[in-house]
């Protein structure tokens, strides 16, 4: 009997410093497959709806508790679904107990400070869920494609943000973060029907196209910055997502996985209110 | 027959400088009225939901335009359900398109600058569709009850948030502004139901029974705000919320006017993606 695939064997392995070689390849994954779906779109979407209610009840103890802080990072090439992910993952969830962080180009203040700078101010408060869409992820990806940053910065860097979601980590965040993994192929369709749909160009850029060309580049340089920011305290996911809705069911159920391990619980009754009847 | 009655019926009467008493009275409006129901509890949901899909179009437009901002705030007494309007309102609306500013107790570095200013920072930029839960009208209502400030002050304050209202219409911004209507016995079922469930303590506080105790000043304070702060470019409803479905309801027409008022369209197409075939 085949094994049943598991949400770890998607995990990229912990980075280890002794290693020359990362010991993963993103090519060894199929942006097609869809080992969590049931098979069922029908089925998926009502397990998403169920996911989606655990998930609201574990954000509002989140929220009450007020001590953990959860980070999400969503990651992936132009079309990959980060905004749908968002959108189908977080529907049962309370618009007030989320905070979503969208980053773009980085504007000319944000450049004149470390590349961590504006991404710090946005970490996750006490109680709080925060979903970066896209992150300082991109400060590592595009300048190495752009042939901006040389070996020896890319492991800088590398290592600096693996210093930094330490701390984090140590200071009481959980971060899980998600490589959203789309084929070419499929890529190319999804740009094509933007701009075969006139109101959708906003969303559209000719640079887009650049991008698009550079795609080998692009999975390179993700290969290598997974492998080398895959830690234990903030570990990559790789998420096949040609199907949305194997994707959207993926993220969910980790996140759903990643939340129950906090074991998060009410805090306990104020004895002060106990018998009060209010007037 | 009896006339319908109509959302402009729940709209404080613009402030009119030249007038001394304010025209209305929160005590001319019954907080357990559903104006807005259909009768059947059932078909006000499925009504809700179908303008909340609604809404959810017309924030994307809002959001490809980048052109207009939107600006809803929310006050209303402890338990009048400010969050369960936004969540209730929203849920059809895309996560990405919303934010939710709450505006709790002042901290010392928001206390040691003048009271706007906090505010001001929060405000939507082009596109967004920002929800403040509480403002700066906590300024206005709080010192007032606690008789921090003098009528003059008061006055002062008032004509400080009318310029500044003024001048965020001026740039673009389309401001609406609910007041959730409910009587002080609901809010005795409401504060009861809290302290009754060990898991709701986290929401309250002792000293949330204070401000009830000082109910008719705050009912006061609200009148004289909202008098004194009613405009055509930001004008005040009164919302009754005793029955929360019919809050939701109404709330959600009264967006729903004013963003279809707005005549959203998406962005003309990009000439220079006419015909373009993604390789």
């Amino acid at each position: 009997m085949a094994k049943q695939p598991e949400l770890d064997d998607f995990r990229v392995p912990y980075f280890d410093d002794g290693k020359k070689k990362p010991l993963f390849s993103l090519g060894d994954f199929d942006p097609a497959a869809k080992p969590f779906s049931s098979g069922s779109k029908e089925a998926d979407r009502a397990r998403l709806s169920v996911i989606g209610m655990q998930l609201d009840n574990l954000q509002e103890r989140l929220h009450a508790q007020r001590k953990r802080r959860v980070l999400l990072v969503l990651q992936g090439m132009d079309t990959s679904g980060k905004d749908g992910t968002i959108r189908a993952v977080f529907h049962e969830v309370d618009p007030l107990g989320l905070r979503i962080v969208p980053f773009k180009a980085p504007t000319p203040v944000e450049l004149a400070h470390d590349f961590l700078w504006r991404v710090h101010s946005r970490v996750p408060a006490a109680g709080e869920l925060t979903i970066f869409n896209r992150s300082h992820y991109e400060d590592l990806l595009v300048p190495t494609v752009l042939g901006e940053l040389d070996a020896q910065a890319f492991e800088r860097r590398c290592a600096q943000i693996r210093q930094f979601e330490e701390m984090l980590s140590y200071s009481g965040t959980t971060i899980l973060k998600c490589m959203l993994h789309i084929s070419k192929d499929e890529q190319r369709t999804r740009l094509q029907a933007r701009i075969d749909d006139p109101n959708k160009h906003w969303k559209f850029d000719v640079s887009d196209l650049e991008a698009r060309k550079q795609w080998d580049a692009y999975q390179s340089a993700y290969c290598d910055a997974l492998a080398a920011t895959s830690t234990e305290y903030a570990p990559w996911y790789v998420i096949p997502a040609d199907s949305k809705t194997h994707r959207n069911v993926m993220v969910a159920e980790l996140l759903l996985r990643t939340l129950d391990a906090l074991k998060l619980e009410y805090p306990p009754a104020k004895e002060s209110l106990k018998g009060v009847k209010v007037e």
